[in-house]
């Protein structure tokens, strides 16, 4: 095991990602991500079947959290419950920075219906 | 639940400490610590029964990692496996900011002798 892994990037429109680490890093319990999204970029709506933890690095945004809407800026921790339906969107005019942790790895996000969204930095033999 | 909750900060001699999400915030599987160390300061040599993910905002050092010793800098991801002794060292010049992740809340610090190490930001009612 590398204990300071170098993440690939991946871009999607208006979303950078990294997984800083993960399964292929040795963890089990744990997941991070650095993502950057783009000055009106939003996350799908979706939920994990696990606790997950946001931590606002830069920039300004909403939490949408069930029927729910929480205004945050640079420095917030935003803490989403397992299984809670939410979405991120960056209402600032600049980059928002931030980092997510979630309580599985690999870590799985699911749409409303239940279905689960493939996500592009899945590794499939994770 | 608050789910934009505000930490309180704790100060020691060369750390200053924020538990920005933990067992107060709702969390059970994880809980996330923001730390700053002073030039030439170092954590104790201690382990979690957990997982730890570290990332490193600012700043450079060594992370101690059983009988290794690795040099990381800014950017840098440290995952430190459950039970591994560890400790973070700031050899650079100006403070070191580091988010850290445990995977377990009230997170617990151990002394390599197997004792139980008392943190100031414990909750003694957690």
């Amino acid at each position: 095991m590398n204990p300071t892994p170098e993440p690939r990037v991946f871009t999607l429109p208006g979303l950078t990602h990294q997984t800083i680490a993960g399964r292929s890093d040795g963890t089990v319990a744990l997941e991070v991500w650095k993502q950057t999204l783009a000055p009106g970029a939003a996350t799908p709506i979706h939920f994990h079947e696990c606790e997950e933890v946001i931590h606002i690095l830069q920039g300004k945004g909403d939490l949408l959290l069930g029927d729910t809407t929480v205004p945050f800026a640079a420095e917030r921790t935003l803490v989403i419950p397992a299984r809670a339906v939410h979405q991120i969107m960056n209402t600032g005019a600049s980059d928002m920075r931030l980092i997510a942790v979630l309580a599985e790895s690999p870590a799985r996000v699911f749409l409303p219906s239940g279905d689960r969204l493939a996500l592009p930095w899945e590794n499939p033999d994770a």
